[in-house]
């Protein structure tokens, strides 16, 4: 029986979580793997772990990292003074996909906003990622919103 | 000439800024308008005044808080360790909407995610706000991504 867990990444997990976040249709044309491990990566992992409202996760199978997402926890006025979780940066390695890794990551996250007391969950995800909007559906997210983006 | 300026919102905002919120097809179903200054907005208003990555935004116009928006700065490792500048909670007020101050308001958001670095500017909003889209479309955003919600 495979051991599943969940835990905090730590700044030895970069590599692998970079090596996740580019193999990837999309990813690929955005990440650096040139050198795993980069200032720009080391400086952001910095910014996200000195910040309690940030929890970048990794999920283990075996003791290796196998899948990733990073929540965000946002305060807000509205919805009477709702805090969101906010999730970003899925992925499953390539070699763990359609085995219902993506699942159990996502009821772990969601476990984790309910605990930190959150009414929402909430990610936007590219409309070409077909098969991740049919995931969201049967995990019961509503595709009630647009997304947009501008780019610096 | 009108006066306008961008602040970070004091908590005596609260109520002027509650009640764009709930000014407002969807929010009015959402809001508790009873109380303005209700002991969850408080609390609310704390959590994110407590937290350096959030910046609770007000627009006035003579003085008087005519806008308001809420900016959420997030590090991640995507993108090579890019940091995004999230926009939430966006109104103006509803004696001055088509006066140009939406606008004034983005550019003034924008330009502060540009000085804290952020290589990406991200929104989502509700599918029925089509008037929404047709702004966000003019400011340069691009309607890349789904939005999912999940309510807890």
């Amino acid at each position: 029986m495979a051991d599943i867990a969940f835990r905090r990444a730590m700044r030895a997990d970069i590599p692998a979580i970079v090596a996740m976040l580019a193999d990837d249709p999309l990813g690929a044309t955005r990440e650096d793997l040139s050198t795993p491990g980069a200032p720009a990566y080391q400086d952001a992992f910095s910014a996200i772990d000195a910040d309690p409202n940030q929890f970048l996760a990794v999920m283990t199978l075996d003791g290796a990292v196998v899948g990733t997402l990073q929540l965000t926890f946002i305060a807000g006025l509205s919805r009477k003074g709702a805090l969101r979780g906010q999730i970003e940066a899925v992925r499953v390695a390539a070699g763990h996909r359609s085995e219902g890794l993506g699942q159990r990551l996502f009821e772990w996250a969601i476990a984790e906003c309910r605990a930190r007391g959150c009414r929402t969950v909430q990610l936007t995800t590219d409309k070409s990622r077909a098969d991740a909007h049919r995931f969201y559906d049967r995990l019961g997210f509503e595709a009630s919103h647009i997304g947009y983006k501008l780019t610096l």
